[in-house]
């Protein structure tokens, strides 16, 4: 038998489907060794001494006295060249088909100047830095006022939807709040409008108590397969201190989130042989900030599975590995 | 610049990013001829003469005086090996995590007992045969009042998530509707309550005054690409008269959408060479039927970019083709 289980923060439903289950190394044995990579590659615009076929920092961290766009940065942010939205003025337009100009901000965030790594092979320190320039650019990207959402994002692998192999995350600040981040939050408005509490912060303790879907716990953070995961492997990390965004990360907490990071996908760089994901940071939209309803976490999802023509249909995904099943696999996994 | 377009039905926003656009025929371009597939594969569970390596027929055409489980059937329909949702008892359980046992149907429609063939390439007259076996177990299955919604589908390709070459459709009928559906009926509803109408009514009106995104168009339905398309080629077919599910599709109806389905996809097999996609059925979940805010559609969503983690995370989808382009394309694109 299959077990449905509903995700109590957005009640979204999932099948557990036991019957065409799969023991969490059954993914591991199905990929390859991971291919070597070189540290630089000539022809990748992200790599030091490549700048000019790149676009022009608007943020870094550099070795003193080396000047932009010039090698000597160990992380440097850009405008994305082929960008999804671009700065320019909000124009609204049509009147049943509704259409806005595509503005927003979409940056690049170069990790390292290393072509080889992924954050699951990172130091802890280069971790840091990534984290650090997602808050600054978070804080910069937040002055304009029209950016109503701001979502950070790393797609790692082909399968992930990334065709540029060289470490690098996403930030968008987008003019719209979704229709889907609108319905996630309703559901943790409804919730906290019964108990006076955050959902997230429920299940954080909820997680804590059974235990049997931890995959670590530090001081600031926790990285659990949730309860309802969608897909093999699906991995949240939230912070244990209730916030509703990213934007309010503190110094100790960002520390900490390295570590978390490079463990949990080093992990799964080791258990899975460096498999492609999707990474995002979820954070309340600017104008429900800070929210005592909404807490921001990351999730992580490993792309190795393809939801079909259900999925699409109903948005029932169908799991076929035990969160808790999987969560065992991560914890008794070394990181490097 | 890119635009932001609103679907009006969902309210869900894409963005038609036409900086990093491609022109249609870059993804046919891209593709490689289609594998000359065999009419026969012996190791195939769905070819004829088979049957053992088969579950048992719950449905079939057949020729006269062939007995069930042995050649000589020309469409049948089989219990999924793999289910994801099993016939049981409803058991529902958990506090805060709540689950439900995994009860349903799930059912494989083997289309044809010819392996190489796809609904591109098939005949009108068998795919006929296809919607009226849809047809008979979507009634068949409604006679459970558990089941609360009932969901075809169809993966065609390694991309859109089978792994199965012999054409097949597949039914789920699941013991809940899921928040996804929830969300889309009332957003109808919003639209109903404020015009009287039902929004998919009027977005065929609108679609069929303004052209430019029509497909193609018979006594019974249209084919189009959505205003709000959110990926390249993302087809709809809708049929003009208003009914909120599949499950009323009358005969003259059936005939109709037999060569709507057999043209659309042969065009999307001509022009984009045999492309992975999903193919989803949309009806109104059981207690919502008959209803005069939803309207009963097909999705086609052809599976050749990759969601990555903005639309992940957002929801917010990039659509590097505009549907105006894709229509255009397809119109004039032959079916064989």
């Amino acid at each position: 038998m299959s077990e449905l289980r509903q995700n109590p923060a957005t009640k979204e439903w999932v099948i557990v489907a036991t019957e065409r289950a799969k023991r969490p190394d059954d993914f591991a044995k199905k990929t390859v060794e991971p291919v070597k990579k070189p540290a630089y590659d000539s022809k990748c615009p992200f790599c030091p001494g490549n700048e000019s076929l790149c676009t022009k920092e608007v943020f870094a961290y550099r070795e003193n006295g080396t000047a932009p766009n010039t090698p000597g940065w160990t992380l440097k942010v850009v405008p994305n060249k082929f960008a999804a939205l671009y700065p320019g003025e909000l124009v609204r337009g049509g009147n049943f088909f509704k259409t806005m100009s595509g503005i927003g901000v979409h940056e690049v965030v170069v990790e390292t100047p290393e072509h080889h790594l992924t954050m699951g092979t990172m130091s802890v320190e280069q971790i840091e830095k990534v984290i650090s320039a997602y808050s600054e650019r978070y804080h910069a990207i937040s002055e304009d006022k029209r950016m109503d959402l701001i979502t950070i994002f790393r797609n790692n692998g082909k399968s992930a939807g990334t065709s540029l192999e060289h470490p690098h995350s996403q930030i968008i600040g987008s003019p719209i709040v979704p229709v889907h981040i609108r319905y996630k939050i309703q559901e943790a408005v409804r919730y906290f409008d019964d108990t006076g509490r955050c959902v997230y912060c429920d299940a954080l303790k909820e997680e804590l108590a059974i235990k049997d879907k931890i995959v670590l716990e530090t001081n600031e953070f926790v990285a659990l397969e949730p309860f309802a995961s969608k897909s093999p492997f699906e991995t949240w990390i939230l912070p244990k201190k209730h916030e509703s965004s990213f934007k309010n990360i503190n110094t100790a907490e960002k520390r900490d989130l390295a570590k978390v990071l490079r463990e949990v996908l080093g992990k799964l760089y080791v258990g899975l042989n460096d498999p492609s994901y999707n990474m995002m940071i979820h954070s309340a939209p600017r104008q429900e900030d800070p929210a005592d309803y909404y807490h921001w976490h990351i999730q992580i999802v490993p792309r190795i599975t393809t939801p079909a023509g259900f999925e699409l249909g109903s948005g029932i995904y169908i799991n076929v590995v035990r969160p808790e099943d999987a969560a065992k696999f991560l914890r008794e996994m070394r990181s490097s």
